[in-house]
């Protein structure tokens, strides 16, 4: 490895266990986003009280929960469905911070990485560990930074005025109208009793 | 506590402490999302291959993320943003599976915790140790349960073809367009060089 020899003060061996415990396999994706996580801690400060933005809903996600304090579920990790592979994290208060990116044109100097991204190889032809020497041999020379004041999605998501729908007596938030999403007709369950 | 005295095989105190660790404090969401997580794996049985689909963005999420195999980033929990607080764990293959929802009616008969989730006293009047109290001593006294088929949301999210947008050639989707969704003026930064 060119790089540094550690992600946010873990050994590699270390992330790759924890993220097996919670990804439930070393996903090439998550061990990338543990590169882009440990630079963008490193470049917008690893002691700030940070919030992040997510450009996609794969894998990334995953590595920013493990290796920062945002999560889905405190909501100071907001994801952005786009499948771009890239993430902002920035500094709460001033809302200026760091885009870490995976950068195609780097990763032709890294031809499974760009294989893997790009879809071109299938699965069976290109085994895991492969994949994986790669991707810790590339390290950070796959990535691109910038800084980047945030505009959008910063902030704690409002809770509206909770109310219980007339329908099926469950509490929901009034300002979604008078009858809560499933009683609305965009239920995804048929209740079995 | 008149329930079972843990909680997906961990001790109370023990579950309290990862969620610490992970969603950064003690969230009253969380604790009752654990005993609602707990509930849903014993009806659905623990050793199936089970998929999530969260009813809100608040808290819950993370309590299946530290209970279940689920996460984010590795697309087996879906969440929506309806705000309401209830779970459908289900069976990949047969898509049957068990809904757990807070069940306000119940709440009543724990005066703190109806009043925490309707915010009807200020944060200040309710400590967060009285409320914790009254969480654990109600287990899953608060919580009701259904089973339901997913008719929705399930399997794995489809990725796209991917390209090379023109304008700032990272990689993103083509079925986005001809550009990706931040050169196409949605982008949530503003970039400083």
């Amino acid at each position: 490895m060119k790089n540094k020899s550690g992600i946010c003060g873990r050994s590699i061996e270390d992330f790759l266990e924890i993220i097996e415990g919670f990804h439930g396999w070393k996903a090439p994706g998550v061990v990338i986003g543990g590169f882009m996580v440990d630079l963008a801690r490193e470049l917008v400060g690893p002691h700030l009280e940070s919030d992040v933005v997510v450009e996609t809903f794969h894998c990334l996600p995953d590595a920013v929960q493990l290796l920062t304090p945002c999560t889905f579920g405190n909501g100071w990790m907001k994801v952005l469905d786009w499948d771009k592979y890239a993430l902002s994290l920035y500094e709460k208060k001033t809302l200026l911070g760091a885009r870490v990116w995976l950068d195609l044109e780097k990763t032709c100097l890294f031809p499974h990485i760009f294989d893997w991204y790009m879809r071109r190889v299938p699965k069976k032809a290109l085994p895991l560990d492969v994949l994986l020497d790669s991707i810790l041999a590339a390290g950070r020379d796959i990535l691109s930074h910038a800084p980047v004041r945030v505009t959008q999605y910063y902030g704690k998501k409002q809770k509206g005025r909770i109310s219980v729908c007339p329908k099926c007596r469950e509490a929901y938030p009034v300002n979604q109208g008078s009858q809560c999403q499933a009683c609305g007709g965009r239920g995804y369950y048929d209740r079995l009793n």
